[in-house]
């Protein structure tokens, strides 16, 4: 078998960044709301969604978050990083075609704990839509 | 239109709970894969999987987590709530097959900020797997 | 485990409704194409679509039906009933664009037999999309 | 545009048949959930599920509807062919791994009113798990 395996610890190193970016399709809303069980109105009711501050449908949240920890999970610290925590503050509403760029960045290693703590953040355009801190386990080569 | 709104902050009381259960099929990662781009094998390859700590694959973190987003959006507070924060602590893995309950909790009604603080919680069986806090705000019939 | 069951047969009265909407958009339409098999050009086909009477694409009428089932299966009676049978007349077209609200109205309780009589109407706007009748089994808290 | 219509009026005779097969996964059971919003744990849940007489999780029922109309609005009639009504008498529960055969057949020709009556089965092996009436408008090579 090749190498899946992303970054080991020693690899890193702080400001190391890698990214996620995707456009947000009604399908992707309508296949969220089926995986997760979320079908609030919010999401997939026009005219509910058109009565709220919002003034029309937006993504589900978590469905920003979701591409962040694509982000952890295929680039950086990639396959074999183990997820321990994540804050999330969301900002701004996604809607439907909207680009959203998920960037993660490495903010602290913690060598001896084999942890590293991670700056994420979600952007559509210039605004920030969604940040956050995520804190994951990092295998050694020496493990 | 019939009131698709769920809670009022007027409506609400410490303690007050809610749940949603949902077995993770494979069908789930598939689709969470898809909708999210999160194709870490550790979620998609047996083989990888296998050689790393969790000895087989196991499902996406922010698939439970989106089962919190599930309850706050659908059942406690329901439609009309917005999404401030959710932290998440990923405490064990969720495999398929695993029926996650997830439950939240009102911990606190900051009502003139119109804000409520929820205990998120899922469990597999008798075991946590994931919890966090949930900060949102919730409308006032009087608005 | 917290109850997920719904309303039991006791908690029931006539005239209780209980009303699910959403907006059809076009990936609903593909999605649904997908998950049935039913590819007729009329629904994914503007070209023949626009030579039949609709004069352009329409959603797949069972897709108006299933929100039907969503209010039963999660709202009225919830969690727990079984359905027995269902009549269902498709009234007017329903368009990618359209917010469909489905409502269902306690028509007729049957204790002895532990079965409610349901009214069901699909609406968008103040226009009639289908209506019908679905037939339901509820358990009784004394089972 | 190569002619993309199904059978006209003239083409029908009573006692033709149609049939559409398919196995049902539990990525159907999941995208069913999303498109329709049905998250009844009866379909997604398994530990609720097996509390139920049905002692597991099983597909909606308007899935194996879905199936007819998929026979109706691409095989017979198909194309061009206007849905009046549907009747649906579940009979049996359909799980996940369950092959469903859909067959539609014409009962009766009202052909002053364009209109045919069709008898409608769901399968799976030799049981009926799905029944009911169809009525829908076909039209005229003289139209």
């Amino acid at each position: 078998m090749p190498d899946l395996h992303g970054y080991y610890i020693e690899d890193l190193s702080q400001g190391m960044s890698a990214a996620f970016g995707r456009t947000v399709s009604d399908a992707d809303i309508a296949l969220f709301a089926g995986v997760s069980g979320d079908t609030n109105p919010l999401h997939l009711n026009q005219e509910f969604a058109s009565t709220t501050i919002f003034k029309g449908r937006i993504a589900h949240g978590l469905l920003a978050a979701a591409y962040i920890s694509t982000v952890i999970g295929t680039k950086l610290p990639g396959p074999g990083a183990i997820y321990i925590s994540q804050s999330l503050n969301f900002k701004a509403p996604v809607r439907a075609g909207d680009t959203v760029l998920a960037t993660v960045t490495i903010a602290e290693i913690m060598a001896a704990k084999k942890r590293v703590r991670l700056d994420c953040m979600c952007t559509v355009g210039e605004k920030v839509v969604l940040d956050g801190e995520a804190l994951i386990m990092v295998s050694s080569r020496s493990d």
